[in-house]
């Protein structure tokens, strides 16, 4: 029997000690026994939703067409709905907690077509406790709809409008003509993307070679770069990432960790001062034979 | 070719860091290209027979029929035996060391209808020494059972009586009253399962809201609630999880790490004393105009 | 239509919490959906291209025939080559970066009988930053090679002999007759792998059932057993390790964390000194009656 949708992406929240996942996809493979399941993650910090709907928007693009299940659920069990949401008339479904987790990915998709809650006992597992939607619930949705379950049987239809948005940061010029950004995500690396096109430096620092960025712990100018290799050992760099992004990196090393920046951290990027920062790069001289006294 | 079961479901503790876990999967392929590979986790601690045996009996209910391979294996080439065991007459398998692990799992199911200790070297791969059983012995056994080998084939045949039993920590009423149970697992979220059936709690404390919870680190109220959400933010709560069983839990926080819970932690269960209770919520009192003296 | 290669197999340092490796899953099965794939580890270190290809040469001899996709890249979008690199005139081709990730393992495959360098856009996907040549070039060709696009469509073909050589340790024996030689290797449970053939152990000692480990941290006498097991509690043992190497190991604990051994760590063997061994086996002495007096 030929599936509706043949690929499942599946990202959680749940860690791969404890064997949530492993059971997801056996009650999937019971459903539907000939999906491929692509796990995309399953180590998104524990309910960090911002992060989650981030990282699927930022992959949604590359997903095979077919169902997503998505899974990080601090209110599980309680008054938020399970809904599976539709995109591209049909072409593929997002399934999971409606709360703001789906909504950057449905955005990217061109919007929802449709959105059921997931209301319909049918397909779903019977359970001791209501504590794993993500078995009992979630899992059993994407798995019938891959089999050609329809979306309506699933539940009742919702008005995709009155599902919950996520809420994306926005970065903006301030008064001072500081570029305002903020870190959407600090990879395994250390690159540190902020929610900065590149045509915005364009239009802050127009064809100079470096950019200051202000952040909690001081400043540090940043070459613009096309490579990791070209920031050069010890130096900061702005690159445009894989997702087309402006990103903070070093190379061979963590621009996150040198900086001390995290996902939500702030940072303003500025013309570079030259007087100042030939100031910082001669640092304090002195002559010959002049040894510096002690203050 | 039809196999005779088309999932394999795996766990170890051989972690992801290592190729292990990717060399027994090519391993697998190689004997039985047709199948699929549940990976239910390898991230066990290692040598940690006792918890691996549990997460196996928690999820064996949501596993799809066929072959499990089952690796923490802390004596691997020594006099520990390897063993097939045959459940519901032949409808699984389960593969691995005869040192308790699989066990629980095998009690879940039934009982063991058959058994074979794995030493027909014929099913085997050559090895330079004995210490990678899951590659050499265990993967290609559970490998050769999907194609259709005979349990038999594999190795003597032994009396599934004589297998190791595990060993399930069993709740208590002492003679003050109390629920004398113990921490079976810690989940990713935090949340401490305890070997209570709801059943046990009833009996205890009747219909209050209400248990008081003792361990090493100190006494706590907790609240019999259906969600993580109905707890309430800093409080700890006893629900019902997703198996069936107690579990101490808090919302959107660690009730194990606030309550310096572990596996093989005590936990005992006892009605709430509400005079030392509404006391301990009073707190030391004073009178205005009489401030309280140093001893 | 059938597959070139039915086995992908991937190994990267992109870890599990980032969407690296699914992203890179989704483009594989985008454009060779039959295909595959088993994951052999993600979680290298960052750039640790000494640890990833000598994994990859640990590994290969049981790995399924097809196609290797393998991702160490401190130099992505740098100077550094993006090749494939063919073995058994055909059997498998490795693809990755020419930076020496990959030449351990197709020398253990008998060397190179063919190689291009990826610089055929059409094999490759667009993008809008150099940054992730996993997900752009590299998992797009291994997926083009096993639909049965030719080696040679991929790119310019380059003379294997160019390609960067991956550098083994070798050891050897020194002046005073040591056996001068390298952790490899430390896996996940604290046994350390050495650059030593049983041989030259055997050349070593001979008959001697303990060698003399000395390295950073002092000297240790190791055992040479067969199991885990027989080296016994709180002793260090030498095996002959699922590989063929000599490895330093300890019963249900962690050889490497008792000794201070990382990868890259000199180890010397030598003849264990008898006489020494029984002086500090003995320890130091004192007669009864007779108190050990303060220097």
């Amino acid at each position: 029997m030929p599936l509706r949708y043949d690929t499942l992406t599946f990202l959680s929240d749940y860690g791969r000690v404890d064997e949530f996942v492993g059971v997801v996809h056996s009650v999937v493979r019971a459903i539907s026994p000939g999906i491929a399941v692509v796990d995309l993650t399953h180590d998104i910090a524990p309910h960090d939703t911002r992060a989650a709907g981030l990282l699927l928007a930022r992959s949604v693009q590359y997903l095979c067409p077919g169902v997503v299940l998505a899974v990080v659920d601090p209110g599980v069990g309680g008054g938020r709905r399970g809904v599976a949401v539709e995109v591209g008339d049909g072409a593929s479904v997002l399934v999971g907690p409606d709360n703001g987790l789906l909504a950057p990915a449905v955005a990217m998709c061109g919007g929802a077509t449709r959105a059921v809650e997931l209301d319909n006992a049918d397909y779903q597992l019977d359970s001791p406790g209501p504590t794993f939607a993500g078995r009992d619930v979630f899992a059993p949705a994407a798995a019938y709809l891959c089999t050609g379950v329809a979306l309506t049987d699933l539940g009742t239809e919702v008005d995709p409008a009155g599902l919950l948005p996520g809420v994306l940061p926005v970065s903006h010029v301030d008064d001072n003509g500081d570029l305002v950004a903020e870190v959407l995500w600090v990879d395994r690396f250390g690159n540190a993307q902020l929610n900065v096109d590149p045509v915005e430096v364009d239009a802050l620092v127009g064809d100079d070679e470096s950019v200051e960025l202000a952040f909690a712990g001081g400043t540090r100018v940043a070459s613009r770069s096309i490579t990791y290799e070209a920031v050069g050992a010890g130096a900061v760099g702005l690159v445009v990432d894989s997702y087309g992004l402006v990103s903070v990196v070093a190379d061979r090393g963590s621009a996150a960790g040198d900086l001390g920046l995290a996902a939500g951290t702030e940072v303003r990027l500025r013309v570079v001062d030259d007087e100042a920062a030939n100031g910082r790069a001669a640092g304090v001289s002195v002559n010959i034979g002049e040894p510096r006294r002690r203050p």
